[in-house]
């Protein structure tokens, strides 16, 4: 208990209600390999910011990362989540657009707009390299009752009501950061492109590809699963590593050429290799998966031109902010993406966000993506 | 008879065998006004060039306002046509990879392409301001038995089996014009757009926005049939002109934002107040219309910012050359794209390119586009 | 006096003391046409913001055009000046990097950063288009002995030691604007430009290309005084209007090729015409003057490549912010730019800025720009 | 002897008339290790081609790989020499623009134009990676008697008569390679940039980045002559590696921040390691360093943020062709840009190359470049 808190108790007692206007409970990271439900009091809302409850929220391979990789380092009670649709449910003083009871969108990161970072165009930077990311980063995430948002006006949007909330949450992070590998890698009308890695990033990066006019639409992948969602989403190609190499393969189904664009949403440090290798001179590499381990993405000399080859490697952080939301969601209610094609577990119910979570730890062969509405 | 002429007559005689050999038969633009069928001498393959037969042609507006409206000025005895695919007859002899029997997509702009606008990014205006269109404007266009293609290795693409020539000779133009307004208009993920006009041209250009990432997608045009193309190539709305001002049923769909991005592709040189009107600061207007008439394009002051409103003006005639070719038919051949919605009337034959062409210049109301095959 | 002000000096009195601490001077326009020192109260400080008093500040044209032409419409009491360096009096709760007693250089635009413009890359359009100019046009300028800067994390920068206020002040408006006309013509290594209009936004201009990497550099221009400063700033050629029309001036220089790129910054409405006609085909034309007169911008039809010639125009406000005062000021402190030279008035004391502004709009021969130094 | 070479000799016999009819002189690579002076068949002059003799011409860093590091593989009787400006001898048949006698620079890269590649905007790679570049590559280079270029009209650039030839030379190679890094880098006003390796490319990267805008502009090296050259051509601060990481100075002297952008002109694959460390999120490393040995380019995974920190790297060959040369000749008769600071030795005859290329190779502390006019 704090010393905030114990003030608190000694104050007010410690009936339910006081915990309910005091406390938020949430599933948190306890320490590196350790999670469990908390106790918290509940955020306070700055002039700026809003407090959000959850309506839909979805576990992420990252908050897989953070606990029982310690991707982020230690962390201690911290509530996880970083994906999830809400109702807010107070706002500071200087909000403008928001009011309590709107529905709304929650990007997975919330930047600081006014930092010079965001004023250069990498508001995920703002603050620092990666900084934009703060839920369940470094502050505490959606999986709890009530969740704050900084600079509300700029990081909420509205979930309009023809969207289903739990296809919704997929605007989190799922599609933004997907999209991002296609804007990274600066696909365009006709290109060949390769996606390495369809987990649901890597489906979200392959139907981005499809409807940025993308042609000829390499998925490489394996389980049965997401091979099959890839195709639906414009796959033309599935490209499975365990049948050979998939540098091979593709310059054998491309006659030797290679790709126009490639798109890395999984693998590792070493699928640079791979990804520098099947790119023209000329083309792209947009990274947008997490690297967590190994001290060096390795380029390889000749195939990179011995420099000299304009093979542009590039990986960022998805861009947050409510314009991205307001965009994306756009595109479900055109029925120009429909992410429903992602969830293979729903769940009802707060209780549920462990049991998702675990679920996304296990990786059952089934997976894809859990959601869990409240 | 040109004297080039009376000397091969001289020498050779005037047998149908030596015409066959010697002459080309066309159907031309005798003069403003004026078109027939011509017989012209055969042209001459230098070594970089290719003779080439159509196998599929159609006919465009672009022909009716060269003919009718006299829109490059006088041209006499000039072979219309440049939208076509064919098969090769002869290749120079620094041809290196094609030869005659081959397959080919030509594109309405065959550039020069060691020009240096070409080096600069701009071959569609090698050697001057819309120079690199030649078939029917410089040179005898593809509306021949025979017709001759410059630089054929940068300027022809392999027709793949699997495509079908009639829905190939869209390439020609239709495709890379309204696919070239959605890039210049710099179409984005979620982005808002409105094609004005929805002639063939404006239908590629909402096509084009879909599978660029478009989602609210207002087509502007009148004609149940391109109505009807342009919502299954992904309009969301249909904005009707004779239904009131477009700008005002715009700000009244978009809640009196207007709109990310304009593509036009129809009306004249005062379409550009209503699309500076309806356009966000930020935003482009990409022109892919010709602009035959008028001595100015205006732009409103107020509208446009006094200035100083980041709203992005430009028309660009469309890029040809072999890569776009190739890039663009890959959209066919993934079933991205199919270019067979915009055929209305198929023909059979040469000699119903002038029923074609007429069919084109008095433009029935089910009419979008005539290809005929020979 | 408004009813806060009548509550003030029942509660206070009306001593001289009083005034200081609740009122502030500043020399405003009255109305348009009339201009005169008023005492407002005091700007408030929310929690984002700060209060900064003038250390040296500059009349611009546009204060003229407020003023006397009425450009922004009917304003009221309102201070003029968007053109100062100052010293930090208070800062609201919320900033972070700014303290009273610091040296600070304000741009003329202080936007909203968290709104969807913003994020969108165009904050000088947060909240609407042009809104980002606040000073002197929705709020109080910067020639009050007090004022206020909206979100002053984000929209101060440090004036650094070693550079003369007076010149810095040259970076509120002038510099960051005739940069910008060089930004949006994108001008690139070798490039021919020409500016149009060499007052001190278009000296800017020239000064701006030429660092930027221009070539050949036109400035259209006749005053002695600012022709003479245009040479300092790296233009190879003049061409004065007096002397002939200036197109046929730079067709004849450019052995009729045209340039690659035109910055406007000065003349009117039709100054466009000659732009988009002496620019080759892929150039572009970058507007940075507010065009105050005139329904309609035009552009020729055939010129403009009947709407095809990739001549690509666009206006738009400076961009504001910290980010780029940071980055302004280190090209003064790195000796890349002079903006001295800009500074042919100089007035010391704050009752000197109506002499100023009536120089401003006298405009005699020898005035580039004039600043008063507190 | 050749076979040809035989058949000539029987024919015409073997006097000195005839060689220098149908023989050229030139100081080649024997081999891996080794050079010398060699006779060769003079080079014929295709449709598109010209024939040049040489002016004056200048050894590379780049000769000095190919032929001692065998950078290139194995080379047997190849002519050596990619910089240089020259006299037409000689034009085909479709050359339009040039005549014998016209004096031209010529690029060290002369594309084939009508690739798929070039047209992609990537003519350096046009037949396949690296491929654009053909002098002393896949054909003789410069330093003969006479040299063959192929597609002259695109590929040749007329030197002005005001220009000294050899700082023309500079433009060859040095100048283009040396700004494109800075182009790749994408340097914007106010920039905060760090060249590493000041040898002449990276002397063309300081001076490509200071006429770019860039404002504090680190320069890596040791060598006192090139430090001050750096200092002349706009380097602000001299970071020795002698006196300690560059990384650690740089950040020192940042205040912790790092650069905007990193341009690449020397060191190794290990380069990578510190440019990714200094470079601020959303920066970009260009590289220009041709990478002669090591397997692997390392990417230092933290730094790099991930994969997520939006530090885009790239490299590339630089941008050859008539346009180019014609852009940057105009640099230098603007006085924009004065290439002769890099020429420290200035050699008289065609018989001096050999000694200018030993000396390239021995580097001696006070060596630049040297330039042989004959």
């Amino acid at each position: 208990m704090t010393h905030i808190e114990s003030q608190i108790q000694r104050k007010y007692g410690t009936t339910n209600t006081i915990r309910r206007r005091f406390h938020v409970k949430g599933y948190a990271m306890l320490g590196i390999g350790k999670t469990g439900w908390i106790e918290k009091a509940k955020p306070e809302c700055g002039p700026l910011d809003a407090i959000v409850a959850p309506i839909a929220v979805a576990p992420c391979t990252s908050d897989v990362h953070t606990v029982w990789e310690g991707a982020l380092g230690e962390r201690t009670d911290m509530i996880l989540g970083h994906e999830g649709v809400g109702k807010v449910v107070e706002v500071g003083s200087l909000v403008k657009d928001f009011k309590p009871g709107d529905r709304v969108i929650l990007p997975a990161l919330t930047p600081d707009w006014g930092a010079v970072q965001s004023q250069g165009g990498f508001a995920m930077h703002s603050g620092g390299m990666l900084a934009g990311w703060k839920f369940s980063n470094f502050k505490d995430g959606v999986f709890g009752e009530f969740f704050h948002v900084n600079e509300a006006d700029a990081n909420m949007a509205i979930l309009p009501d023809d969207v289903d909330p739990a296809a919704a949450v997929m605007l989190s992070d799922m599609v933004p950061t997907g999209f991002h590998g296609v804007e990274l890698a600066n696909v365009q009308f006709g290109d060949s492109v390769c996606v390495i890695g369809i987990g649901p990033v890597g489906l979200m990066a392959v139907a981005g590809a499809a409807i940025r006019g993308a042609s000829r639409l390499f998925a490489v992948g394996s389980r049965p699963n997401c091979v099959q969602v890839a195709k639906e989403y414009g796959a033309t190609d599935i490209v499975n590593y365990r049948e050979g190499d998939i540098v091979e393969q593709i310059m054998k189904k491309t006659g030797g050429k290679g790709v126009d664009r490639v798109v890395i949403a999984g693998g590792d440090v070493d699928t640079f290799m791979q990804a520098v290798t099947m790119l023209k001179p000329g083309g792209v590499v947009g990274n947008v998966n997490y690297l967590g381990e190994g001290d060096y993405i390795r380029i390889p000399r000749g195939e990179w031109g011995a420099g000299m080859g304009h093979k542009t490697i590039v990986g960022g952080l998805m861009p947050g902010g409510r314009l991205r939301m307001e965009k994306l969601v756009t595109l479900l209610q055109t029925g120009r993406l429909d992410t429903s094609k992602l969830i293979t577990h729903r769940f009802q119910g707060f209780d549920k966000i462990e049991e998702a979570l675990f679920l996304m730890k296990d990786k059952p062969k089934d997976l894809i993506k859990p959601v869990v509405v409240m």
